[in-house]
């Protein structure tokens, strides 16, 4: 029996939207064939998200087709089958025998796919910048007749405004993130081991909120005293004691889709110099969230966050977040000043006020919203306080 | 204050240890300095396993120092400090303005550092294969009197033995593997929505074992009806019903370290395909496993396997695993026929027999075992059944 297409994350149109945005692109660059590599990016373009991104694979985009065409190992071609809204036969699985294959890859049947397509001497986007020197050596020498253009990160630009249908992803995903932060509140207490604390946290963004489940985890960090200044450590073997400070960072995920979200929680009564920062940071985070508004850049949110804290006697030496969406960051546009991308309605952010300023001493606040033509909408309704457990 | 040392993996001299072994292969490929980027390489070389290689960052190894020099991103330095065996002033963090710099990142920091350090004209290790060609373009053109030396893989390699202490830290991570299949039998029920029961065998995996927690997550992928035949999607929306066949694949983690296991779970009972196929699966994992001593190779494993398969009327077109160890995948030696590598004691291997079929068919097991003296020596007690709920 042949394996059946599984609900699909988006309907069939949403994904000829995306690719005709692609489509013009590649356009615009001259290319006629892209070979999509990033594995968020497959994801974008095809509803792609099982683990294969491993070994080589490539969604090639034609000009002149629909579909796109998925080149994955043979192990892996069930799921792309089951998952990907493409037609079954877009879907190629190249041969085992290229695992652990002293010479060749799976880059190697990509070229072959290509020659046989009358690809050989087209022009072919790659996205360089995620590709190793030695792959794009393999495909300068095995198609010598190609010309490559450089294809980084452009489709992940065209990802930075998001369509209602992804921003309603988005915010199942933020639910799923409100019900594990409440639930790291009720289950932080002096004389719990951080790893029984994170078992249940993490337990909650798997099973999710509102009948919809978490579909996969995305990065978890807890970082608590002696640690607060520490921002991507899991967890630790330690065990909260009265005066313990955790700053807490995670997501909820649908369907590749992010929504992250962080909190301060502070055991006992929390310093003078925590509590102030608290203070000072949430009013940079309002003026930031005030900010952002379509025709505002995104230096002007990091500005707004920046003269606030500076106004409160703070800094904060980091950028002030960047474009979430699937798998997390979006590695565009930045929050930092001088930044002169435009804000458009429905891009979203990640307004990331983690603020890590000496070594034992580190706070963190953050929301993820996105740009409306009336101002910020944040995701999360989590409250914006120190809380004291 | 300054960031206190954490409790460490390992002794000073284990790392030390693995450094020896590193220089003695520098000295032979003719390298002065070597920068380390693969994350589990530099897990082995320092003890650190935080999540900071979304950014460039890199390990300096040379050969007239003791201590290696880590450079990274100056927000997760704290954690370096935290986490590696050196000394403090082996820590130095590159500065917040390189994130989301249009032309300049942590790489350039990194070459600046060794300038300064005279390694100008040295003969610099790189390990190429994961690095991207515009990084690789940037040493050549900024360290343009350096002799580049491809080091792909080579440190990876040297993991391939593992110490005593190594194997005791597996040992750990196996425990918190059987702890979790165990809550996967128990949890997994018709009528149970899949992501309730992974929740439930993640949240195991963060809890851990004997007193010993997981310290990370590793993959996990719960491939059930329809999805048998799929290996890498963590698990769906469904509900498990009668009849439903669930795939396992995850492993406890300690340390970086990865204890993998796969078995396979019937709700109701098992066709006659699947018991067959188990029968014969589990006759080719003892033969594979009594083929597991040193002087015989890697392909002798899974020409063992392989044959003992075709006596039962079944093959396996994938290769029947590869060493495990920090990070689960090592990507050097293959349980594949032809494969020359010399077994020897401590080296560590995931046997991983799994098996997709047709779109609709799938069957895994697994065992992570050390080659001895005495033949091979399984990390996991669990049951090799096919377990019928």
């Amino acid at each position: 029996m042949a394996m059946p297409k599984g609900p699909q994350a988006f309907p069939r149109d949403e994904y000829l939207r995306r690719l005709s945005a692609v489509k013009l692109e590649m356009k615009r660059r001259e290319t006629d064939v892209l070979m999509v590599t990033t594995p968020s990016n497959i994801t974008y373009l095809s509803g792609y998200t099982s683990k294969s991104g491993y070994v080589p694979q490539g969604l090639i985009v034609s000009l002149w087709e629909d579909e796109p065409t998925f080149l994955t190992r043979r192990m892996d071609a069930p799921a792309a089958i089951h998952q990907m809204f493409m037609d079954r036969s877009r879907v190629i699985g190249w041969p085992e025998t290229l695992v652990g294959h002293p010479e060749l890859d799976g880059f190697d049947a990509i070229i072959d796919f290509l020659h046989e397509h009358n690809f050989a001497r087209c022009r072919l986007g790659l996205e360089m910048k995620s590709l190793a020197a030695q792959t794009v050596e393999k495909f300068k020498s095995r198609m010598s007749n190609a010309k490559v253009v450089d294809f980084s990160n452009a489709v992940t630009w065209i990802r930075l405004v998001k369509s209602d249908l992804e921003i309603a992803v988005m915010k199942e995903a933020a639910a799923i993130t409100d019900a594990a932060m409440l639930r790291a509140k009720e289950v932080i207490r002096p004389g719990i081991r951080e790893s029984d604390a994170a078992a249940e946290i993490i337990a909650t963004l798997v099973r999710g909120a509102n009948g919809k489940p978490g579909t996969d985890l995305s990065g978890f960090y807890m970082c608590a005293s002696p640690r607060s200044a520490t921002c991507h450590i899991p967890w630790s073997e330690d065990v909260f004691g009265k005066g313990s400070q955790i700053n807490l960072e995670f997501g909820g995920k649908r369907h590749g889709y992010v929504s992250a979200l962080m909190r301060t929680f502070s055991i006992g009564k929390p310093s003078d110099r925590l509590r102030r920062t608290h203070e000072a940071e949430v009013a940079g985070l309002e003026a930031a969230l005030a900010a952002a508004r379509p025709g505002a850049t995104c230096g002007d949110i990091a500005a707004a966050f920046n003269s606030m804290l500076k106004k409160w006697g703070f800094m904060k030496e980091s950028r002030c977040g960047y474009p979430i969406g699937i798998d997390q960051l979006e590695p565009t546009a930045s929050l930092k000043e001088g930044d002169a991308t435009l804000l458009q309605p429905n891009m979203t952010f990640h307004l990331m006020l983690g603020n890590w300023v000496d070594e034992d001493f580190g706070y963190v606040i953050s929301e993820t919203f996105r740009v409306t033509n009336a101002g910020a909408q944040v995701f999360s309704s989590f409250p914006r306080e120190l809380f004291e457990l």
